[in-house]
Formats: structure tokens, sequence, C-alpha cells
């Protein structure tokens, strides 16, 4: 049974990754050490095998997604032998230091490792703009990359493991406070207006049509924070935080929830007070930097 | 002096305004307290109007962009004969109540009156996604729509006067939540990684290949939201809530400042101690609206 992809862990995402490998039309082997969640899978064309170790000799490229990355060292200990010569790409959710460990584990036993996140829920994996994220050898990745596309969009970020999980928690960290500030403006554009206020999908509409500029400015301001210098561009901290001051009265006045505004009031009042205020928005990156960056 | 289009209010964001629509071509005719503000614009070609009466004058849509309502008031009662059978298209900065009062008195002098909202830095004016928000009667916002898209890109919200002033500031507020996660990330992935971490230009690279996803799912949960409905797509508020503590705990390791965090978790965590756990991220805009929403 030679197949192009082996998927080990067959959870919610695994199931989705195998999935969206036989709908790229890639031969795929299977593996879950509760066999009723291949079943779907073999319907579509996947191949079961019977142990990690079948799986891990079935191909070149062998895909983990386990529970855990303990689970993983425990599934994948008898199949050291066999991914030797093989490349193991680890989408299990963990930590930078389980990555750096299983990298190093895999680097002992002559295994090419990759370490990835997978940025989905299921249900988003195989979407063209859904994001899986890499970190190892680049000859690794890069031959492996059109196998891995079939997945999304596949971001290679560099030689350490640990990139993956470093930018997968950050990535959510900026989807959670794009979505709390989303939510505001829904509860702010939704509470006023005529007839009881704008809906959500109106107002969501409006939003795709900024978001290109939040994203430019995205874009700017990481270069300002590289460079460590702070042009004010024409919007100058004070006037930001004279804004911010008006969002938060806003809130007040239709009894909107007030921690997300609180948060980076409290940021950008910090900075004025200390004498930046005729500074551009990413002199706020001190702010928010550790002990470490100060 | 025949123009398309007149400016009244030179200051930075007006001048950009009078400088934009000259770029585009159509002639404009500028009118400022200081006239030392119009000069650069008449090196460009503007007309300079020898007062607001004559500026209104000039043609049939004035653009008025001034300090404040009240000052705009102030400088436009003169006019309000000349202005009768023309459209004011006010872009000064205020609340919804501003707008409200503003488009009563234009009402009742029979002025076509647009409230607006410049969603901009000057620099911004003039490209083609820097967003400016019209709201009054559709056929007057049709009628110039033509001329307004010199400054950007024109989105035209309802009838009534106050929605630019009202979406105004909520997409502020999302601006802010998302930089502010942006530099929570651009923190976390500057902290670690090989050499001493990742450029903050490299982690914005990232974060424009992830920011498709973050539209789509504002999309999908809009219309969770206007549905009152919030079904988990496999993605439920308790595995929100563990992840955020993960984020959490890995800005702790870092020192990077929490108050963004924070805010996410304490409504995440109110939801699932609340029992909706299994409901989708889209069930926290019951947390996040007010006293009204409830």
């Amino acid at each position: 049974m030679d197949t192009e992809v082996s998927v080990i862990g067959l959870g919610a995402l695994g199931s989705a990754l195998a999935g969206a490998f036989l709908s790229a039309g890639h031969s795929t082997t299977v593996w879950n050490r509760t066999r009723a969640k291949a079943l779907p899978l073999v319907a579509r064309g996947a191949v079961e095998a019977a142990s990690p170790e079948a799986a891990v000799g079935a191909g070149p490229l062998v895909v983990v997604c386990l529970p855990t990355y303990d689970v993983a060292r425990e599934v994948l200990s008898p199949c050291a032998a066999g991914l030797v010569g093989r490349t193991l790409v680890n989408l299990t959710s963990g930590s930078p230091a389980h990555a750096r460990d299983a990298a190093g584990r895999a680097r002992e036993l002559g295994v090419r490792y990759l370490d990835g996140a997978a940025l989905a829920a299921p249900s988003w994996v195989g979407r063209p703009d859904s994001l899986q994220l890499y970190g190892g050898p680049r000859p690794v990745f890069e031959a492996h990359r059109g196998v891995l596309a079939a997945l999304g969009d596949p971001v290679y970020l560099g030689d350490d493991p640990a990139l993956p999980a470093v930018h997968d928690i950050a990535l959510l960290g900026l989807l959670w406070s794009a979505l709390t500030g989303w939510l505001h403006g829904v509860a702010l554009t939704g509470a006023d207006g005529p007839g009881g206020g704008v809906s959500a999908t109106a107002y969501t509409a409006v939003v795709g049509r900024w978001m290109p500029t939040v994203g430019r400015l995205m874009g700017e301001y990481a270069r300002q924070v590289d460079a460590g210098a702070y042009p004010a561009g024409g919007f100058p901290l004070d006037q930001h935080l004279m804004l911010m001051g008006l969002l938060e009265h806003a809130g007040e006045l239709r009894g909107v929830e007030s921690g997300l505004p609180q948060a980076f009031l409290g940021l950008a009042g910090r900075a004025v007070e200390d004498g930046h205020g005729a500074d551009g928005y990413a002199r706020l990156i001190e702010y928010v930097r550790g002990r470490a960056g100060r």
C-alpha cells in the first residue's frame, strides 16, 4: 500500500486534514486508535492502516494530528525506525517548547521533521484561505509544499520548529481582539439609528470596506516598530487618545461593555502621560512589550 | 466663478479633501478663515472665494470640514439663502446628535444635506481604499457620488444623517482593537524565536494572510447575531476560552501587557460560566450589548 500521504490521528481536525488530501486527489493512508473514525474516510477512498507503523511505512509524508504531544510521542515511539528517511509533519497543538522537544528527538533519530499549526476549525480545512504554519528545514517544507497545499494556504515561517506555535497563539489573539472590537461596534451601531439600530450584517458590510485600511496601517506600523521610530503621519497619539475617549463615552451612553476600550485607553493614556502624544500609534509597542522589551 | 465643488474649511483634512478633488480633475473653490491655508491649493488650480457666501454660490456641491459643528453653524449661518437648492455635505467631526441637529436645520431651510465622516488621516484622503461614510437622502448621495469618489471609497449608509457618526466611532474602535491585538502579537513573536525573535514586518506578513479568515468569521458571526442563534461550527466557546488561557499564559511568560486578553477572557469566561460553552463565539454579543440589548 503505497500512498502519497499518511494521516495519524482522526479526531475532528485530523479527519478534516485527511478529507482535504483525498479531495485534492492525493492517495491517503489513515490510522486512528478507534477504528470507527477511519470508516468515513475509507468510504471516500482512503487506505486504512492496521497500525501506526504500517501508516508510517505507507509513504513518504506522515502528518500527525493527535490530542497532545505526549500522545503523539507515545503513538510514534514504535515507529522510529520506519520514520527514518521520511518526513514527519506534526500538526498536534502545543507550545513552542513542545515543538522544539519533538524536533530535537526527530533530529536525533534522523527523521525529517516539520512542526506545524493548523489555524482552523475542522470545517475550514481545505479552503484556499485557511492558514497552516510550518517551521523546520526549508528544503523539507519545499519538498512537500504541493501536497500540503491541499489543506489551504501553507506558510513557511523559518527553521525554528517553534515558530508555528508562537505565531498560532499570537494570531488567535489578534482574532479575538478584532472580533471583540467588531462585537463592540455591532453593539454600538445596533443600539442606535432609526428603527432600533443597524443590523450586524449591515455593519459588517461596512467593516469589510474598512479592513483594508486596518491592514495597511499594520504594515506601516510594523516598519516603524522594526525601525524603532514612530512618526505620527498626521494622526498622533494624543488625537487617538481623544477619539478613544469619545468611543468610551459612546459605549457608556448605550451601556455597552467597556473592558476592551479601557484596555487600549490605558495603553494610549500612559504613552501620552509619558510625553509621547505627538508620536504615532506604533509607539505603543513599548507599552505592550514585556520586561524583556523595555 | 462656477466650479464643481466648494470646500469650506482648510485645516489638514479639509485641505486634503480639496487637494483630492483637484487631483481628480474637479474644478474646486476653496475658502478658509485664515487665507494662508488656501494658497497651496490656489497654486494647484483652486479658486479662492472671498467669503463663505461666495464659496457656497460657486457651484452645486458644498463640502464643509470645520473643527466643530458649532463653528460650522457659525460659518454657514450667513449662507442660508445661498444654500437653498444646493447640496451641503458636512464632513465636520461630531456626534450622532450633532448630525441630526444640523440635518434638521438644513431641512427647515430647504437645503439638501448629507452628513458624513471621513475615516482618514489627511494623508490617506484620495486613496481608493480610504473610506468616507454618508447619511441622508439617497438621491442626494447618488447625484454627487461621482465627485465624492475623488476622496476615496464613498459608502452610503442610509437616510439617517447620524449613521456616519455612529459608524465612525465603531470602526475606529475596531481599528484600535485590531491594532492592540496586533501589537500584542508583535510583542509575543518578537520575544521568541531564534536570534531574539521575529521582526514586526515578518509577523505582519503572516497577519496579512490571516486577515481574510478574520473577515470571513465576522461575516458568519454577523448572520448569527442577526438570527439570534449561535451554532458552534466546530469551534465552541469553551475551546475559545481554553485557547485564550494559553494566550494569557504565553503573554505572562514573556511579560507582555495583559489588559487586552483579560478583556476578552472576561467576556468568554462569563458566557461559559452561564452555560454557553457549547455555543459559538457570536453568543458573546449578549455580553457586549448594553442594558438595552439584554
